[in-house]
C-alpha cells in the first residue's frame, strides 16, 4: 500500500489516547464514471468509441484533508473537462487514452506524483442492413465489457488491460472428483456437469512494452475463448490456469494475468419424483451462492507490482 | 381489467364505513423467475435453451384470500416443478413452451380459468475455436433479451412475443426541429444529433396464428434493426412508427406491435471554453433523465385485446 | 386500453397484405426520471423533498409519428424544465405536485388531452447529533420508496399513492397446508415457517377525494405494518387481503388497493447430515425463483378504473 | 501481494518465448454470497441475524491449477455447508462468526494457510404494532449495510469492520473554493452548496484487540453521522478526515480507518430562463459522473497491513 502514500503527512494532528498521532495515510481522489462517446466522422463511414472513464490523482493533498486548503485540489470537475477535451483528439485505445491523461496530470501539477485512471469500453457493431454494414448505425454488442487501467507512481507506468462479464458455458467435458471429504461434505462427485463462468480478467503489460492495445485485446479474448473449449476440465481452477498459460505463452509482452471467475452453478434437477429421468438435460441455474475462483498466472522471477494490482483490486 | 377478475367473490366481508362491502378484486399468483436451462444432447452437437419463466394462475382463489382455505391453491412450488418437468420434453420456442404450461394448468384444475405465463430467453453463440463452431462450448450473446408472454382467459389464448435491451445508435441522420416553444423551452433545434435508444417491444400474434415463433423472432429483429438505419429521423416517434409499420407490413400474422423506447441522450460537449471546436464528435452520454417514447402500431378495425396488454404492461 | 388512445389517427398509412390500414394506436411520451431535490430554507431548520419524477403526455401526436411533424411535440426537455420550475414553489406532497403538472400540461396545450405523471420519493431523516435532530444534516432512510401517480384523461383525474421495497418478515405464526397435491407436488406442509415479502402496493383515491396525502401515506404504511404482524398467516394471500381490508376499513377516501408481493422464500437448512438438528433456526434466503402474489382489495359496486391501473401496471 | 502467494509453485510449466517459466501466483477460492438467516427463538421474543457470507481459502492449491488434482480442494459446497452448520450455534457478531470460520478451515486442513472471509449484514427493526415492538415481526432497515472481513495469513488474524451505503446530506455549511484553475477549469467557486455522499468505510482493529464488535459498530456509526454534521466543510476531503479522526480518537482499539466517498453532486438548477430565482432551493441530483474521494486516516508509526487491505480492496 505504501506506494499510494506518496506524501508523508507532517501536519500535526490530535494525539490519540494510545498510539501515535493521527495522520493522513494513502489517498486518491478524482472524477469517476465520465461517460464519453467519441464519433470519428471524417468520412461517411463513422467510427464510434464509447468509454466510461475514471481519473484519480495521488500526491500531496494533505492540505485539503487536514486544513481545508484546496490549493492543490485539481477540481474533479476539471478532471472531467480534461477527459472530454482530450477526447477531441481521439481515443485510439483505452490504454493510450489513459496514458495521455496520466502524463497530463502528473506533468501539469508538481504535487501530483501519481494516480489511477480506469476505463470501461463498450463495443458497438455496425447494423447489417440489406446485407451490408451500415456507415453510421450501430447496435451495442453486449458480449463483454473491456477494461483498462493505468497506474502512475512517480516515473513508473503500469498498464493493465482486461475484460469482464464474458459469460461462457460448456455442456459437458467438465467434472469434479477427488476432493477431500469431511463432516460437512455432502457434494457428490461427477464426471459430467455443466461448467459455466463469467470471466473477469486483467493482464499487466511488461514495463516498456508498446503493444497494439486493440489488436492484442482481440487476440487475448480469442485465446481465452478457445482455451475454455479445450480439454476435459477437472476443476474450474485447471481451466483458469490453462487460459492464463495460453495467453502468456503467446504474448511475451504480457507479464502476468489474473482472473476472478465465479462458478455459475447449474444443478441437475431431480425429476424422479415426477417419473422422469434426467440424463443431464434439465438444469436449474442458481444465482447465489456461487463458487468464486481467483488466481494469478505469472512468470517465474517476475518483479511483482503490488502497487499496480492494489489499484484495480487484488484480482480483477 | 375485468378479465383478470374471473371470480366474483361472494363471501361476505366487513362493511366499510362508506361504500360497499370490501371484496376481492382481480388477482393472480404463482412462481416467478424459474431459471431453467435445457440441454439437448442427442448428438455430439449440443443445443442449449436458457429461460427465465414465470407462471401465474387466475381463477377462483377467493378461499385463500378470505378464509385461509388453500384447497384451490396449486402451490407455487408445484408450478415450478411443472416447469422443470415440462422442459424434459424440450422447449422448442418460448411461446410454445408457455402455451403448453397454459394448457396444463387450465386443463388440470377446474377452478383455474386463466393465467399469465412469461419468459425471458438468453441467447448463446457457439464459441469459435480454430475457426470452427464448437459442439458444446458457448458464449452468452448479450445483445438483447428475448421475451414471450401467453395470457389465457377462458378459451382465449393471447401470444405476445418481444425483445428488450436492444441498444441502437445512429451518429447522424437525426434531428429535432419545429416543436412548440413556451416559457419553459430552452432546447435548441438541431438537424444533426446522435439518436440512441434501447428498444423494448412486444408484438401480439393474431388469434389462431401458428407462426414459426423462432424464425419470426429473428425476422422481426432484423426488420427492426434495418428500419432503424433508414431515413432521416425527424423524431424518435417517427422512427418508432416506421419500425412498427415495417414489421406489420411484412408479417400479417402479427396483429399489433408496441414499443417503449427511451431517448438515450448524447449531449454535445461544449469544448469552446478550452479553445476547441466540437463538430459533433465528443458527446456526453447521460443516464437520467431520459426521454421516454411509447406507442402502439396497429391495424385499423382490429379488435382490441386489453386483457392481453394489461398482463404485460401497457406498452412493454 | 382505449382511454389512452385519445386520438383516432386518420392519416392514411400503407395497407398491409391482410387486415386494415396500419395506424397509430395508444401512445404517450415525455421525460422520465427527473431527479429533483427541493430544499426549503426559510428558517434555519431546513426541509428536504427528494423526488424522481416522470411526465408523459397523451393527446394528438399523430403528426410526429406519421409525418415527422413536431408542431404538437412539447419537447421532453421542456417537460423536464417545467418540473424544475414548478419545484421552485415547493412540492408539498408528491400527489399534489403531479396534479399541478397535469393541470399545467393539459391546460396549456389544446392537443394534450391527458397523460401520466409518476413520482418516487425518498425519505430523509434528520441526523441525531448530541441527542438532537440536526437542522440541516440528513441521513437517507432506506426503508421503503414512496410512489405516486396521477393519470389525466380528459376531465378525469386519477390519484394513486403507494410504496414499494418495504421488506417485512415474521419468524413464526405462518404456515401453508391444505393445498392440492398432484403429480408435480413435492412441497411438504408446514405450520411454522418464516414469512417474508417485499411489499409493493398502490391505492387509488376516490374521485374528488382531497385527503392530506402525506398524513394518509404515513397512516396507511402503519396499518400495513401492523396488520402484517397480526394473526396466524395461512397463506401470503390471506395476509395480503387482511392488509388491504384494514386499509379500506379505516380509509373511506381510498377506493381500492392493489398489492404485488413476492414470497421471499427462507428455506430451513437440513443440518442432519452434519449431526445437527434445526428447529427452524437456520435458514437459507433464496433469491430466485420466488412466489409472486398479486391481488386487489376493492369495494363491491365500485366503478372500475382500468385507465388508471393500466397506466401504472396491472397491480403495482 | 506476496502474502497471498503462500505456495511457491514448483511444478514445471511451459517456458514462454521470453522470461521465466509460467507459474501459479497468488490465488484464493471458495463460496461467495451464502445468504444465511439465523433466528434465535429460545424465548417468545425472537432475534434475527441476516448475513451474506463469503469464504475463500488460500494455501497449497497448485495441484488443482496445474494438474487437475483436487485432493486439496475443500469443495466450495463444503464451505457453504460449514457456514450453515456453524450458524446453528449462533452468529453473535459478523466478526466473531468469520473468525470461527477462519479457525476452522485453517485448523482442519494442513495445506490451508490462510484465507479471506467476508460478510455483509442487514439490519431488521421490530415492527411497532399498537405502540409496542413486536416479538417476531420485523421490517428491514435499509439505512446501511454492515460489512465485516477477517483475513488469516499464517498465525495472523486481521479483523476489519465497516459499513456501506450510508447516504448523508447537508443542505448548507459546505463550499469549495481556492482550488487551482487551469485551461480546463470551468467550475465556479461556492461557499454554499449541498454536500452529499454515500459513506463506505472500513476500520481495522489492532491485532489482539477483543472489542465488543456489535457495540463498537453502533458507536462508530454514531460518530460518523455526528461528525458529518459538524463544522463548515471546505471540501469532502476535510469532512472525511474529520470523520476518521473522530473515530480514532475515541477508539484506541481501532488501528486505522479507510473511506471511499462519492461526491454525490446536487447541481443548482438555473431557473433564470423561466423568470425565477433559485437561492439554493431547487437542485438536480446527478447520477454520473461523480467525485470519488478515498483516503486513510491512520496513526503515526503504525505497522502497515497491506495483506489485510488488498483482501478487501485498497480503500473499501
Amino acid at each position: 500500500m505504501t506506494d499510494i502514500l506518496t506524501t508523508a503527512t507532517e501536519t500535526p494532528a490530535n494525539a490519540a489516547d494510545e498510539g501515535g498521532r493521527i495522520v493522513l495515510g494513502p489517498n486518491q481522489y478524482g472524477k469517476a464514471e465520465v461517460r464519453v462517446v467519441k464519433v470519428t466522422r471524417d468520412t461517411d463511414r463513422h467510427e464510434i468509441e464509447d468509454l466510461n472513464v475514471t481519473s484519480q490523482l495521488r500526491g500531496d493533498f494533505a492540505g485539503a484533508h487536514l486544513a481545508g486548503d484546496n490549493s492543490h485540489v485539481v477540481a474533479t470537475d476539471t478532471q472531467k473537462n480534461t477527459i472530454f477535451a482530450f477526447a477531441r483528439d481521439g481515443v485510439g485505445s483505452p490504454e493510450a487514452f489513459l496514458l495521455r491523461l496520466a502524463e497530463h496530470f502528473t506533468g501539469s501539477f508538481d504535487w501530483v506524483t501519481g494516480g489511477r485512471w480506469l476505463a470501461e469500453s463498450y463495443a458497438w457493431e455496425r447494423i447489417l442492413a440489406h446485407g451490408q454494414e451500415h456507415d453510421h448505425a450501430f447496435v451495442r454488442s453486449g458480449q463483454e465489457v473491456r477494461t483498462a487501467a493505468v497506474v502512475a507512481d512517480g516515473d513508473d507506468r503500469h498498464v493493465i488491460a482486461g475484460l469482464k462479464d464474458l459469460v461462457v458455458l460448456k455442456t459437458t467435458q467438465s467434472g469434479f472428483v477427488g476432493y477431500p471429504k469431511d463432516r460437512y461434505t455432502t457434494l457428490q462427485e461427477t464426471t459430467d456437469r455443466i461448467l459455466a463462468t463469467s470471466v473477469a480478467t486483467r493482464w499487466r503489460y511488461r514495463p516498456g512494452a508498446e503493444p497494439d492495445y486493440n489488436a492484442t485485446y482481440e487476440r487475448v479474448k480469442a485465446i481465452l475463448l478457445e482455451t475454455f473449449t479445450e480439454h476435459y476440465s477437472a476443476a474450474l481452477q485447471t481451466t483458469l490456469f490453462e487460459m492464463g498459460q495460453a495467453v502468456l505463452e503467446r504474448h511475451p509482452e504480457i507479464a502476468e494475468i489474473r482472473f476472478s471467475m465465479p462458478n455459475k452453478h447449474h444443478f441437475v434437477v431431480d425429476l424422479a419424483p415426477f417419473g422422469l429421468d434426467n440424463p443431464n438435460e434439465v438444469f436449474y441455474a442458481s444465482d447465489r451462492s456461487y463458487g468464486l475462483i481467483e488466481a494469478t498466472v505469472t512468470r517465474e522471477g517476475l518483479e511483482p507490482a503490488p502497487g499496480a494490482w492494489e489499484s484495480v483490486g487484488a484480482f480483477c
